[in-house]
């Protein structure tokens, strides 16, 4: 009985996941869902991504959360930012996109960051119409989450490894990361990155570039 | 028609929870559940935390993750451990602490301690018959997430703030953190742990053993 109902609370939000992906790409928008536990550096991650963006592309970000504006008002410094409160909700849905989606300008738009809620769980099961999932690690969790929360690594584009300037004062297991993401996700690109200082970030920015790039010209 | 599911799921759970709770009062164990983000240390200050407690209390640990039983294997060093693999399930529930209950020894246990799913949101709505709610927070995540999350700390008897060691590398704002902390729930005790090197854990065992007595007092 429960499992009909998530079922078709799923069913819903990928109809509606299907509606946002066909207007995005109508208006030639590459979309990326941002997806990582609490405390990963999101935020940071994308703050340092939209400046060095700024004169090549223009970018706008849709941020969930539980409560608060944190991160938007963050955000808004670098690009139009939509926040969207969950009230409490443990993911982002479709239909909270598509509301967000009214307050943007798409004409004027060639990328849209949707910042997801702070979860490993809960946001990798609802489509949001995106073209790409990154998935983020900081090294202060531990290798241990490749293994542990493996749905999220199978279903992303890319990997950031982030904090990696704290590696040094962590345990965190290098070889065995890569070994477990591969068992995964094989042929997975992982970025490692430190946000606050910068390192990686021009790397993801490249990244983004040409997967923009091969996804309009698949268009066409 | 959602929320009325939702509504059912959680009056189900509640009932179960209730029945968990009589049963560990009668049989006087002190039930923890241990909730946080992914990656904050949950399971090595378990560890630490049932290697110190080994001579005083007898404890036993259930252990719920999406997929693996590295955490399990970690404690069963320390303390009889039942894994609940919820096989991608963003939270445990009563009922699945009600079948882990059957496979251990109810009448020589003092103590249980129940590892959730790493998970800062979903955890925080599903009763499972515990005494306290235990929230973890390591300083790698940043002190926004006592605002951005608000409901754990909310429900928490005790928040352990670990990784205390890597404050000096992070910008983890201490003052910050305590303002809001108060702010949500003012009474809140919190220790500073490094759960590796082995601080504030003597700290919280003192707290569990004095929270015990306490609570088996008025149960009288």
């Amino acid at each position: 009985m429960r499992v009909d109902v998530v079922h078709n609370v799923t069913k819903l939000n990928d109809a509606m996941a299907q509606q946002i992906r066909e207007t995005l790409r109508e208006k030639r928008i590459f979309c990326l869902n941002l997806i990582s536990s609490p405390g990963s550096g999101k935020t940071t991650i994308l703050e340092r991504t939209l400046d060095h963006l700024r004169d090549e592309l223009r970018c706008a970000v849709i941020v969930g959360d539980l409560a608060t504006s944190i991160d938007a008002y963050r955000m808004a410094e670098y690009a139009p930012t939509i926040q969207i409160n969950t009230d409490g909700g443990c993911h982002l849905d479709a239909a909270m996109v598509s509301t967000a989606l009214e307050s943007l300008k798409l004409d004027e738009l060639d990328v849209l960051f949707i910042e997801n809620v702070g979860n490993l769980v809960c946001p990798v099961g609802f489509d949001l119409g995106q073209d790409v999932k990154v998935g983020i690690l900081s090294v202060t969790e531990g290798e241990d989450k490749v293994a542990k929360y493996p749905r999220i690594w199978r279903e992303a584009s890319i990997v950031l490894l982030n904090k990696i300037d704290l590696a040094p004062f962590v345990f965190f297991n290098r070889t065995k990361f890569y070994a477990d993401l591969e068992q995964v996700n094989a042929l997975l690109p992982v970025i490692e990155m430190s946000a606050t200082k910068g390192d990686g970030v021009s790397r993801f920015c490249d990244w983004i570039l040409r997967e923009r790039e091969d996804r309009l010209a698949i268009r066409r």
